[in-house]
């Protein structure tokens, strides 16, 4: 439960004098920089590496190879390069990855944007694969990640490592970073795929996260059937309660906005409200210890099904395109500040290992990656399959390579991890949080290089899958308003079951129970579309509400 | 030139215990919010009070009274003595206020929506009266508070106090908080007050703060003629320099967004760039000493004339209200930090005055605040009569009056400006913090809550001004696109000039050769409304563009 105990002590991206040095040498300006703040410094090299990474990534958009996240990682790697070689090896570091920033401030964008834009139906549709690879998944690969570095690791003459340590590496490496794989996979071209990937992304970090919870506060001194029963339990009751909070938070979103009509006023308000509760679910899971991913993502998931068609036409896409764009530099950034710290040298200092171990060391950990993730995607993909027997979501062998390659890149979570909990003050520490740089480096940009190729090689570009998906949004003919206002037009229309199966049946009636209860009860109290009486009756009103934006300067 | 040199150290709210206590107190949770982080508890507090501010500044919108300044303020005020009793006055502040964080965080947003939302036309208009007040004026105030409080404070026995403290008191004490009057003016009903007001706060606001760092870098040791030339010299090229900073990294904007035509993949990318340039645009000017504020104004400016138009129509849409709420937030959250801050109860038992002498401080402070603006309003404003001598620009005693009163309250501007000047480690300093927050709770709550009485009463609402001002926008009867797209309608046009004073034709002819020189090489450069090629002939690519938001997860 000490999660983020060890977190917090401030938040400042923490600099480096050296920085203020090459920035100096840079501008010629070396007086006046050298007394001005780092801070600020830092921040302008941030944000002008950002701003180049946007640029490069939108000109190498239809690159067969790069992606953004591979452009990032890469740039910040070289920017690294850059300040060591101009302060002579003496300092690489501009800024220290600091797990806080990373947790508090760049995971919930993503993690909401993710539950904010989700196909709702394929997400709930495909539901039980997406448990099974995200939640089953993670137990198998950190089983067999925990048992493969326990066995190999001493044999690299490694000292200091306990089962704890050997447990905390399984759940490092079993979190995944599909971020990569989803700027290939295209959403309307392979539904199926993109919902599997995208979904179990989310839950796999939730997982992780939540599992590296658990282990931290196993008692080793008392392990009997009770104790893992009770670690079973408390599995389950971060997960669920984490998941009604989220439901809560935005519910109430929904109602307060529907009560209060902020739009009549100002859509900035309404605007903020969004932001603020969202972020509000995060900091409040987080300070009751539950589970602020998996909070944030379901009252991304309301928010979207209700909250959203309670405010204004103008709210409406510039939340939608606010959330995004604030996962997009929040993903940019992190890549960046992951290659930018990859080379500090402090850590590599303090290892001391040889560069063969090193490279051992890492294609171990590799090794079991691929094996770990192999020995589920395959069964779970079959059970799956076994257990809908329908055409509709049959996972193919192509598509079981996909999930499992997409799966394979090692990200800031992992990172995050790893140095929560291997603070640098040890070698054997300072060489487990190299060996996770490294890992995430090589699976990032080896691997992340592979998958366009690779995706493009199974599911050829603009071929349909063989599923017999029935596509309801077009390819991106809609004018505006029509894609906006029909986004949820697959959840509002019951189609037509194309398998006859009996747990597809079940399915779809779960879902018609679902769709009557949200009609009847849900949506006149919270909300939703079609059922905004504004809308209709006070169209006037809302053009004023909208006419007053310019009045706030 | 020191001026961000202390600011930054690291950026945390520093957090308090005390809260962690009242928190667990009141959510019953103590055992486990004692492991806690202090940081995520603070944030989820502030986020919550942000919401609580939100929801009630929307219900008292319609107050005869209230706004959402003093609202919040007092929402603060009210936190801080919560926290006081729960802990039984042994603690009171949840945050304390941090300079840097107003400096870095805070203001970027709100200058830089200013500049994008402004009305170009009426703000180039009234160029010289705003210019008058908001840096002849701040002269004037400063000359008169800083020799009042140099004259009456020994009076008081306070010791310690030097000639640049005085003169810095007399910065802080001119820097003025408009926030409050514009949210009672309305552009369309009054649009040469709003732009008076408007612009005299953010030229307010940038002359205080260079003219701070002036101050502060004063060598008294020799001030002789080519000493006071040279700081002149140095204020004007810190203006110059920084407007054509902001200028260039506008420009640079719309170039870099018009030539790459970022809508093609994605529109979240242009949204990113946007943003990024503009914070872009304040931190390398802090970096290079050049004033911030300035700098990001004209950044607004000049993207919201060119690179606003170079965008995707969501864009458009996305950006406007993004920026407002951003800024909307960042002022809300300054007053209730303010305000949480005002009850530390350290600076106060440090303060070695009495109860009596403290208001006398006070008092003297906000008569001369009175006097100092008074004593520039009225003269300031008969010159710009005579200059103008037309009906159109014409400001007429009632006006003055307003105009007076706009600029009586104190912000953070001063606040934060205090705390940079008197490090809270002597009793004479701790005195002048409290007294610069009593003036700032006096001057925003009574005065503040006199505004709206105050304006409804010279300017009665819904009855338009005096003047024979063209209005081209009509009250908020236009549809969402016809709205955005005609904001520069007033730019476009060439309104035939109602007076024909030798001023109003010289005007006019600066005005024209800006817009033959505006359509001939600026906008075929930098776009610009109707130059945007994009829009016209490839359609379907920009809806394409939009269609491909979702799949970004």
């Amino acid at each position: 439960m000490s999660f983020i105990k060890a977190l917090i002590e401030h938040l400042h991206l923490r600099c480096n004098p050296a920085i203020t040095e090459v920035a100096s040498w840079t501008l010629g300006l070396s007086q006046r920089l050298e007394e001005n703040s780092s801070l600020v410094i830092s921040i302008t090299l941030m944000v002008t590496l950002l701003c180049i990474c946007m640029v490069i990534g939108h000109l190498l958009e239809e690159n067969r190879w790069m992606n953004e996240s591979i452009t990032s990682l890469l740039l910040g790697v070289c920017v690294g390069a850059i300040v060591l070689i101009f302060t002579k090896g003496t300092n690489s570091h501009i800024l220290e990855f600091d797990e806080e920033i990373f947790f508090v401030y760049l995971l919930p964008p993503i993690i909401f944007n993710a539950g904010f834009q989700v196909k709702k139906k394929q997400f709930f549709q495909n539901f039980v694969p997406i448990i099974l690879f995200g939640v089953v998944g993670v137990f198998i690969s950190f089983a067999i990640i925990s048992l493969g570095t326990g066995l190999t690791f001493p044999l690299f003459n490694l000292e200091g490592l306990g089962v704890r340590d050997y447990m905390a590496l399984g759940v490092i490496f079993s979190a995944t970073d599909s971020v990569c794989t989803l700027q290939v996979l295209n959403q309307d071209e392979t539904p199926l795929l993109y919902s599997l990937v995208f979904g179990e992304g989310v839950v796999n970090d939730a997982t992780s996260i939540v599992l590296y919870r658990v282990v931290e506060n196993l008692d080793f001194s008392q392990i009997d059937a009770s104790a893992i029963l009770q670690t079973v339990g408390e599995f389950f009751y971060l997960f669920l309660s984490s998941t009604l909070l989220g439901i809560a938070v935005g519910l109430l979103s929904a109602y307060v906005i529907k009560k209060l009509y902020f739009g009549r006023h100002s859509t900035d308000r309404e605007i903020a409200v969004m932001i603020l509760m969202a972020y509000l679910s995060y900091v409040v899971a987080e300070v009751l210890y539950l589970s602020g991913i998996l909070t944030v993502f379901f009252c991304g998931i309301v928010m979207s099904h209700y909250t959203w068609h309670n405010v204004t036409e103008s709210s409406k896409i510039t939340t939608r395109h606010t959330f995004a764009t604030l996962s997009f530099i929040a993903e940019t950034f992190i890549f960046l500040y992951v290659g930018m710290d990859s080379l500090d040298k402090d850590k590599w200092n303090m290892t001391n290992v040889s560069v063969a171990t090193s490279i051992g060391i890492c294609a171990t950990l590799l090794a079991f990656i691929l094996l770990g993730r192999a020995a589920f995607v395959i069964p779970l993909s079959a059970a799956s399959n076994f257990a809908s027997r329908g055409a509709r979501t049959r996972i193919t062998f192509r598509q079981q390579i996909i999930i499992w390659w997409a799966g394979l890149m090692r990200g800031a979570v992992s990172i995050a991890l790893a140095y929560e909990k291997f603070t640098a003050d040890s070698a054997i520490n300072a060489t487990m949080i190299t060996s996770t740089i490294l890992v995430m480096l090589f699976s990032t940009v080896v691997f992340g290089l592979l998958t366009k190729p690779l995706v493009h090689w199974l599911v050829p570009p603009h071929a349909s899958e063989m599923e017999t998906e029935t596509r309801t949004l077009g390819g991106g003919s809609e004018d505006l308003n029509f894609h906006l206002l029909n986004e949820d037009e697959s959840t509002c229309q019951q189609n037509a079951p194309t398998a006859n199966t009996s747990l597809q049946r079940s399915s779809s009636a779960v879902h018609h129970v679902w769709r009557t209860f949200d009609d009847a009860i849900m949506r006149p109290l919270f909300g939703g579309r079609g059922f905004v009486q504004y809308l209709h009756h006070s169209n006037g009103q809302m053009q004023n509400s909208f006419a007053s934006i310019p009045d706030r300067h």
